[in-house]
């Protein structure tokens, strides 16, 4: 195995090259599309498995929308067709001929699933309706890095329709934390849930709130976004319901979504020189086994040990056994570049003692655990390990995080400090076009837990600013 | 609820009427595409869960790869190309620009993955190599009906590399026996496994097997295929890979799926005059309970009773409480119409005597069951219903196969009796052309378990032909 470029000397280089030599993914032939390998993809599904779980208990159903949307649909929505028109892939011929319409690629899919909901909405007995779809989405992107942006990719896209903006707004904020509490429980991240500012909220909504995470090198990355779109779109679709009284009434609707970027995010906010540093509970391996031995006769030992003594501990983790002829320390290094959260080494001596040698990836620590005890020991480390890794990165975005009062001091920190500046800041397109033009960053959200706090603004010094956080961002 | 036109009146009426009154699925605004609603998308989500156990345990790693494929590559194997490319939907623009090469939108992804194989694959240490990907496809259809043609689907596409043709014949055998037994446990159907004839088989596979399953109006449906591509793909894409001994070899491949047309063919192999009939292990609701009652008082009294003495028993199974406001008479249609294979009937009597009412959907059949062993007689229910589908399935395509020695009677039987025609059949392009363009019939499959049968052929009048089976088909 070649070694790794450290992340400390180049993050960018060591992205690229965790992607590859984990065979997480692999560049494809088509510009900017990856192959999702079976150990990035099976990432993917146990983030599925687990968010899908979240999605069906809060009483959303899962359904499947045509991927193809006619390009009259997007236009529909002014906001919305001059958000998507520039990034679409666009179907103009099919069988051997020319369509009357143009297709597009779904860039997302609000505007075909609400051609539907005017077909299925009639009453406020049919609201309010709550559909999921797990599909695969195609944005046209100039610039691409696997699983951060990339020209296809996978998601998950909720979108609701409800009677009234009190319900619409609940759903939203539903999906928030729904988000923000897998990133913590699941992927052991920290995000920071807030209100997008006018300019960054999604084409067509009325309001955009977003997860945001901090990665290692400091740069941002939305983690998943919840959108309250109003009764805009229900306009422009004709969509109406008779409420209780008979009038006709515009509905209102939401959406919100996560995708494969998350992978992208996982690998960037945990990972260190070593490699992939995965939380337990999307480790498609949890707990790696490495044998060491050096003749047959031991090798045999060990299998029966393997087969006798620990396969039914290890029965309910996710395991393997590296019977490969690599050395031992070969595996370390390989199995600590996948980001496996536990090793276990089993040689002549841990048979003799029946404690085996075990060496968490996070940290490096090692200890010793008593065969008798190991399933519960191992269901412990891995809590642990899940925590741990959560903790550091909270503790990591929480240290890089630092407050500006004035632009000199923001421009000061981005270049020297990185990481996220908190700033009073009045809401205005203009100042952040401007910010952005000098420092690259750019408005992530405003802070929930911020709420209630008002100050001077950073950038042009109005008065009754709320609390912004900016960085710059993948 | 509107009722239904029976299946014995008009067996095409009926399919659509069902399709979407029991909402599995509706019309979308873009030609041959369907919106999968959560009732229909529940069940492939069942299907799903359970196939891709099977395809895990038999080894098989899921990944994903790009939907978009570049035209140039579907046509480096020329019968791929002539097989695929009058069906294809085509990217010719993207981001408001014409594309310098257009792509097009996956009819099946032999060859975006070989394009990977051929990177990925160097030893003979890197074989076998088994993927599979669940995604959705598009293939531009003139005819189109919902889940059994429709121009976007979703299914599983198996692809597997092996370094000889015994091991790759094996995987092709395999997978057969995995869709045959998944059809037989999972959907309760009974399927002829066998090998297509050549102008039948997939383009540019050495040979292709497929599960043949009858329709309720005697045709066929193909179930699923499993393909042995030979080394012809492998020399178009240069996949080469040394062997022990250091000599360059070209692998052998093989490709396998099944799509949502499976949904299609429940609903026209079990399907009765009151609607749907669903195996319980793919039906989203597994048994209904339908409160009776007039007062308020009674309702209490019910409610409390599923609460206190049922919600236990059935805390395995998937069930729901039907406390809508309709009668109970409609309540029995509605969910007969929509399949549940067991209805549970509570009302003052049963509470009071301690036995519920239960009927089988697929039967109508009757009976009590006492409230303490609800639990296990409802397992046992689930599971003979699960059978006695399969059985009826069974029996109806052996009822309706007939034997034919010459072409006179097999006319006579298509036209008369319809199902399955068995012949002894030389394998002949020209004789399939001619009897496909007098009777519409078509070859379905040579089984597997009539492998050792010959004959004289029944069109040609050649000795030595295997039997093979006909039918007019979906």
């Amino acid at each position: 195995m070649d070694g790794l470029t450290p992340r400390s000397v180049d993050q960018s280089k060591w992205y690229q090259e965790v992607v590859l030599k984990t065979e997480l993914a692999d560049y494809s032939p088509v510009k900017g599309c990856i192959v999702f390998r079976p150990y990035g993809y099976r990432i993917w599904e146990l983030m599925q498995q687990q968010m899908d779980k979240m999605i069906k208990d809060a009483g959303v159903q899962n359904a499947y929308f045509p991927m193809l949307i006619p390009f009259s649909y997007l236009k529909k929505e002014a906001e919305h067709v001059e958000g998507f028109a520039p990034q679409v892939a666009v179907v103009t011929e099919a069988a051997g001929k020319k369509l009357e319409e143009p297709l597009v690629l779904r860039p997302t899919s609000e505007t075909i699933i609400y051609s539907m909901f005017a077909k299925w909405i009639h009453s406020y007995r049919d609201l309010p309706l709550k559909l999921n779809q797990w599909a695969n989405i195609v944005r046209w992107e100039m610039r691409t890095l696997p699983f951060l942006r990339t020209t296809e990719f996978l998601w998950q896209e909720g979108h609701t329709i409800h009677a009234d903006k009190e319900s619409a707004t609940e759903e939203v904020m539903r999906a928030l934390k729904m988000y923000e509490d897998f990133d913590k429980n699941c992927l052991s991240i920290y995000t920071i849930p807030g209100r997008k500012t006018e300019s960054e909220k999604f084409p067509g909504a009325e309001f955009t709130y977003s997860v945001e995470a901090m990665m290692r090198d400091g740069k941002a990355l939305q983690y998943g976004t919840s959108h309250l779109l109003s009764q805009k779109f229900a306009k422009s679709f004709e969509i109406q319901f008779s409420d209780k009284d008979g009038a006709l009434q515009y509905p209102w609707m939401t959406s919100w979504g996560v995708s494969t970027r998350m992978i992208g995010g996982v690998i960037m906010a945990h990972g260190d020189d070593k490699g992939l540093v995965l939380p337990p509970m999307i480790a498609p391996i949890q707990v790696i086994v490495v044998p060491i031995f050096k003749t047959d006769a031991d090798k045999k030992k060990i299998e029966n040990f393997v087969k006798d003594k620990l396969a039914d501990q290890l029965e309910d983790v996710r395991y393997e056994v590296d019977w490969s002829e690599n050395t031992p320390g070969w595996k370390f290094s390989q199995w600590e570049m996948k980001g496996v959260p536990i090793r276990l080494e089993v040689g002549a001596k841990e048979i003799e003692s029946g404690e085996l040698t075990f060496c968490k990836r996070n940290t490096g620590e090692k200890g010793n655990v008593k065969v008798g005890v190991l399933e519960e020991r191992i269901e412990k480390l891995l809590e642990q390990v899940q925590y741990e890794i959560y903790k550091s990165h909270k503790e990591f975005t929480e240290e890089n995080t630092f407050e500006a009062r004035d632009f000199n001091e923001f421009k000061k920190l981005i270049a020297e400090k990185k990481g996220f500046i908190k700033v009073a800041f009045k809401d205005n397109k203009d100042s952040e076009d401007m910010i952005k033009y000098e420092t690259k960053a750019t408005a992530r959200n405003i802070p929930i837990a911020s709420d209630a706090e008002r100050g001077k603004c950073f950038f042009s010094g109005e008065e009754d600013a709320p609390t912004t956080i900016f960085a710059r961002s993948y």
